[in-house]
């Protein structure tokens, strides 16, 4: 049975629907290619989010992920339209997406977008000792 | 003498009941099963609480965690899990559960959940230079 | 000359008592027993403190570390306990002890406790770029 | 479908059986119970071996592994088990197993076995520079 | 093809000009000439940076970083005109640069300096648990 | 001008063929797929080798290492392609190739092969104090 | 031509003057006596510090820190002398000094000293994603 | 029930006893005190053995560790005596004892001791590459 | 005084002429340019070396290091030549050098060359358990 | 009670003279006079050594360490002459004297020097899988 990369980001309902809490991933496996020459470009693709009615499907993100290999697209606008796909998928109360890039031209960059619902009140922190 | 996996959180009375203070535990043995494979996964469980009367005992949390061998559940149902059992157990002023799980399809999951008392003021922390 | 354990903490007068400045100390060499089995536990134990008229002697602070090793307490009532013992030997307008203790049961506990004059003031920090 | 542990070892040829090359793998959601208490043992199981005729199958050894998850079994009885069922699988021309187990009692363990066949030259190493 | 080092800043138009996102950037391949001494001097320069309408373009700032190799400069001075140069080419909302400098007569410095435009706000931060 | 990724590994003379010295090269951006699932799979692959005549160019090794982008290949198989198809393109005295996968199921694995040609002698060591 | 200790601070002007900005120095060669037992004490010094019309030239610290190499002095009195030291002869908005002094008896010591200008304002701290 | 220290090092049967296999133990949590001052003395003590008929049993080797809790010895003889102890015990193949010692007057000692049976071969090391 | 960069390597006689000993430096500020692209490469040199009669000079080989400053040259041809040169200033029993070039098109790369005198018979290494 | 340094290593006897085992220590607080500049040069000294009739008694070393405070000398010198002088002190069956030198000019430099007793035997080191 051979998987496919696909963009559709599937869901399943938040299991605690009245509780903020934060969920963190960290996929170290992204690989795309640079625009400009061709070649492929890595990268690890951190998020982390509050989930407002959905959460997103670890299988599915995986294919997503995938669903980059071929494409060719910038730093700066590959890590927005992960914000952006994952936000039209779940609509999460906060949604933070971080793209670790590997070194190119002796120079390492991260990008970090964010999104928040308009009304979403983030949580007063417990800082504790 | 066999020890069982047990639900049953004994506690025992806050040692210094009218102070504020922080009680941190890693637990790096945390194993359930995936409840889509049957497969075992992999976790470290951190908790973090501020204790009101009861503090949780040490070897009834180890049996507790341990019951969660044999039993299926996704990462974001099991850290509110925890949450809601030791919040039923020891009634805290904060409590907060991480689960950290291991790798699975290339991607690193984090779940943070918190509860705390509707009337419970978060110490304001002194950050010292 | 054989030294002694003891409880005793000499002090020194403050070198600066016009400015609230910190002191941290790191004691990686603490060890008491389990009230339950006997046995030995072993900790490190941190201080932070702001001084105020008096500062905590380096050599007399080594032997009221020694004056638990043979002494059964639990985890959470130590670090309450030398909180309480260094408070009432030097009255500081700010500590803070964390005891860091060794796994016990595939567990690791920390335990973290504070003191502060009713009357003081934490600095307002300066959080430099 | 629901995955089954299995001590059966499935194995596929050796892709290049006139070359002794090396392959290892790690393995740390290795975890059984202890014969004395009952209670989950945790381990990370390391191997090491040079192919003959086959090689151990990658899904397969995930649930031979998953396989010691009920039984009761000593540190240096189960990294020996390994090693023979591993040699009765596959006949390599050299292992070595190392089971590194998590800390009991204050005390961390490591039992390491090794096999290699009667004839078998252990390759003279090149040391560059 | 041989490049050539340049103070000219490409830039190339904020893929996503309406919402505040970071880029971060860490050269660890800086070298200047100790105006002192005549002798080079090596740094790792970090950028971090919230886009108005332009974008630094990565070839560009390499060979502006480049353009440095055969000037005189200190330690503060460099760090506070690169801040100006990237300023004056891309008007960000806003800018920090951290030079930090290989030891010299056994001291390590940092030199941190920030732009932000007047009006800017900075982004409420959403610290999640 | 857009890269090609290409099995035609260009070489370039032995600046000291005399002298036998070493040549390591790390390559964390390697990426091929499961033969089995379809999915990507992730390594970092390691050379070193002692040259002859013939040394591998840098850039077209980065456009070899991308040629297996699309291809479906075992870990075992890919190590011992790769070391088969430098030894043919430059005839190495030694060459050891190491292929660092990423987790699957649980399972870190590391294939390492080896070729040396018949009648080289491996350099006699120098292991200073 | 031979170096002497000195505690003559030397300075130089800010170059840039109307902008808060940070140098931060990490000193690592600190020694000094014991004042009771006469035996030599080592710590790293760290200074983080906002100029405000002048900065502190490098090898005269280099010189200043050397000074302290014949002085007997206790931890807690060394940090806040070169605290004072340093704003005498530089006036700075802010500076903060940290001792971090080589373990004794077991315990390892850090002291934290800062002075700011009575007028100064903390730069609000920009903290991007 | 309260445990007790002992010098009485219990064994068990070697359960492999035909294969020669490695047994290593990392014991970070022994006290002793110093023979001069009568002040403790901190260590970790790592064992390395290859066992004949017997192997040491752990819950007894803790009891043993613990039993130099009131005991005064130096660094050089201490070392040795946990060797002579565990060989009179199990009379092992081989045994290696290292004792790793906490900092005293700023020198860290290692103190390194080893036994072999006078009629045992080493076993000749399979270095893989 | 401006120093200015040399390939003049000065020397010193060995201190201890009848004892073979070891001197190691790591130079981590090393720069030339690439020949193919013109633009600065970055590496860490380290030597190992057992002197003769003469040893190399600290200062010296700084301002040789810097010699390279302006050159274009290959990794490989690079690490040959400052094996070669330093040969030629003081003909030491042993010469390694290595250069740990900076990461160019996502590849690491290392070169490793040495140098022995052909009478030189290379210590037997005592390594100790 | 004011300590003196002292040039005057005292000893001990070994305390298992039949025995050949391992000493090692490490002493980060070594600091001397560049004979060149008169300013301050930092070391960390490693002995690693095998006792015949004496042991280096700690306390005198820590004085001995510190008599070279006020001392100029060049790095492969001081080296040789710590060796010198142990060995001149207790006679050992081997010693290996390592000088670890904080960074001067942008380069680290160890010196590594080495006696042994004209008819000792290195032990056949037993290298455990
Ligand atoms: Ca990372
Ligand atoms: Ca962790
Ligand atoms: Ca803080
Ligand atoms: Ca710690
Ligand atoms: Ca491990
Ligand atoms: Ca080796
Ligand atoms: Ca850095
Ligand atoms: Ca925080
Ligand atoms: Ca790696
Ligand atoms: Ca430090
Ligand atoms: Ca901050
Ligand atoms: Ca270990
Ligand atoms: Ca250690
Ligand atoms: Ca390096
Ligand atoms: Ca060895
Ligand atoms: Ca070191």
């Amino acid at each position: 049975m051979i998987a496919q990369p696909s963009k559709n980001l599937e869901t399943f309902p938040n299991p605690r629907p009245g509780r903020d809490f934060t969920i963190r991933m960290e996929i170290p496996e992204f690989t795309c290619l640079c625009p400009k020459t061709g070649q492929p470009d890595f990268a690890t693709i951190h998020l982390a989010y509050v989930p407002d009615a959905l959460c997103v499907e670890l299988k599915a993100l995986k294919l997503y992920i995938w669903s980059f290999r071929d494409e060719g697209a910038f730093h700066e606008d590959i890590t927005n339209r992960i914000l952006d796909d994952i936000v039209a998928a779940i609509q999460p109360k906060f949604l933070q997406v971080t793209g670790e890039f590997n070194v190119r031209g002796g120079i390492w960059t991260n990008v970090i977008a964010e999104y928040r619902q308009p009304d979403w009140q983030a949580p007063s922190l417990v800082d504790l000792p």
